[in-house]
């Protein structure tokens, strides 16, 4: 490429003109009383009391770097999950992770497998990694499409990527799944299973995906955050249960010295002191999630059986324009990322007061869509 | 390389075989009663009381994610230093800064030039960016050869990195200095300043490099930090002045959508807001400086005249011995990475009691050693 081509050559060819997407972008004031935050699949509840008081007591000691391995922590999830300190590895959430853990496997050039749809910011980290990545469609019924992702893996295929429960969909592999994919992905293959919503999946009835897993011959990368059951999403912590310690080793040289806060860890260990709290709160999700979804099956449509934190559904007419028009509601939702889905929406489970103004609003919203005659997208 | 020479292809080549470098490693019980943490140049001061207000007030609400791009800090920052609020992007500390910044201009097997003594972590990065970097070893008084540096630039080199002031010299570039850097770096490599330390140097009566930065026709970045003179190393906050929009969108694409807490921000707006404290820590900081220089003078030693928040000097015996005959006397410190400097130590500025024990145990160390017949490394 000639000078006159590139008009910015000292920025790598594969990072120039991406507009940054920042989904948490402060709101334009639209007028609305009220801001439902359904968007960002966050918990609606505050962290537990035990978690404040951690943070504050913490404060005066912030000049102080933190331990970059996080080793009390590390211990506290190797007791928890049977995997070895030295092999648990922490992050600023599962954006941070993910991105290293792709660049763990993947360089220029190199090949991925991953499913369609896919959380939106995986296709920035497949730009940054430079990777030529095969998106496998799910199936009709959203399930990720598993044998079709293994057959899509080639020659310089180096990891396949599985999130599960995936987002937007809200669907997990079936235990006999995900024990196809650990078994039949080749064990020169990276294995990338993300469980962000891990807590939802098992408070929903589906086995711990880590010991499937733990049963693989091959190379396997599970990342799990704080983000979501925990309600620490403001904390930016997640973390990386390894396969072996090389693969370890290569995700702390990925990541830094010290790459999360020092709030992180007492925040985290404060967390899971208080497992009562987290309880309640995956029952109440739970009780609300089914709130949302059977109110939207009364309105005659038919949401995905969610088992996270939120719901996504076909709702026949562009998502993009109920996004629009439920923001201008005050209530805050999400499409899905990509083109090949235009007519489905993605809402976060809430407060009580949160699916009251959701459901109402989309009854109108959808009301209104029918009544200017607009159509689903093709 | 056949599958047998590399027995894990599923870790990129350049990410093998390097164990995980963690300066802050929790030290094992070395007995000493107390121990003075001298050794990550770290504020020995707690953070300004509104800081300590700011994050216990917004604990409650960490459940919800920051927006990722800090708008009403970068504005604030934006205001002080006449960079667009748009070019200024965030991450976790220097550390992810550093790692960002080179890879958004130095590709795998693309050419770097850095000066030599260099901050330990910037060889993780290189690793990480698969770079090929030439280190232009320092002037015999310590400073930076930037003759030497912008005679390495060759056709293949995407970017000059210069850390003023540096660590370990703790040594600043002159404006002199500076300004030829900036108008003799090529216009098609991007030019690359770390000034972690800027309001030390500031303080100590160097200007301000980014009025010098901003007159280069070429690209270029600029990095700072809340880590030292705000006392906030364990919140994990630094940010990047980027030459040009395309430049910033490139940095936030590599970092990720919410990098930084939700407390990075609140704290640092805190920090912002009490001057008075950061002024009355660089007066202590100056003051304690002062103290340890003339006591290592007094010590016939020749320590490095720093303007930041540390201090090296040449100790005419292996620096590493030091170190460890140090840690066992409850004080720590640091060595210099490099090989090519073995007699140097590094000390970071804490409280007065912290530097009463560092001289007291440094004089007796290096009694110790001379007794012990021990030689400086050639």
């Amino acid at each position: 490429m000639s000078e006159r081509d590139n008009p910015t050559p000292w920025i790598r060819l594969n990072l120039q003109n991406i507009p940054h997407w920042n989904p948490t972008a402060t709101d334009p004031d639209t007028g609305a009383r009220t801001i439902h935050r359904m968007d960002l699949n966050e918990s609606p509840y505050p962290p537990s009391p035990k978690v404040v008081e951690a943070v504050a007591r913490h404060a005066e000691k912030i000049n102080r770097y933190p331990d970059g391995a996080c080793p009390d922590l590390a211990e506290r999830i190797a007791a928890r999950t049977g995997v070895p300190a030295s092999r648990i590895c922490f992050g600023s959430g599962s954006t941070e992770l993910i991105s290293n853990v792709v660049q763990t496997s993947v360089g220029p050039g190199d090949s991925a497998v991953a499913s369609m749809p896919l959380w939106r910011r995986f296709a920035g980290v497949f730009q940054v990694a430079d990777a030529d990545v095969t998106l496998v469609p799910s199936r009709a019924d959203g399930g990720t499409d598993v044998e079709a992702m293994l057959g899509a893996i080639g020659n310089n295929t180096k990891m396949l990527i599985c999130v599960t429960p995936n987002n937007p969909t809200g669907l997990a592999l079936s235990p006999d799944q995900l024990r196809h994919v650990v078994e039949a992905t080749p064990e020169n293959v990276m294995l990338y299973v993300d469980e962000a919503y891990h807590e939802f999946a098992v408070h929903a009835g589906f086995p711990d995906a880590l010991d499937i897993l733990k049963t693989r011959k091959g190379p396997w990368i599970l990342t799990r955050t704080f983000s979501k059951a925990y309600s620490l999403a403001g904390l930016r912590l997640g973390y990386a249960l390894c396969g072996s310690q090389a693969i370890a080793d290569a995700m702390r040289l990925l990541s830094s010295t010290f790459n999360v806060s020092a709030f992180a860890e007492v925040a985290a260990m404060a967390a899971l002191d208080d497992p009562d709290y987290t309880r309640v709160l995956l029952e109440r999700n739970a009780e609300e999630r089914a709130r949302i979804i059977s109110g939207m099956q009364a309105m005659g449509l038919s949401p995905l059986p969610s088992v996270t934190n939120f719901i996504s559904c076909d709702v026949g007419v562009p998502g993009a324009e109920v996004v629009k028009r439920m923001r201008e509601k005050g209530v805050r939702i999400a499409g899905w990322g990509e083109a090949e889905y235009p007519n489905f929406i993605r809402v976060s489970v809430g407060l009580p007061d949160d699916t009251d103004a959701y459901l109402a609003a989309l009854a109108e919203v959808l009301a209104e869509m029918r009544r200017d005659g607009i159509r689903g997208a093709a």
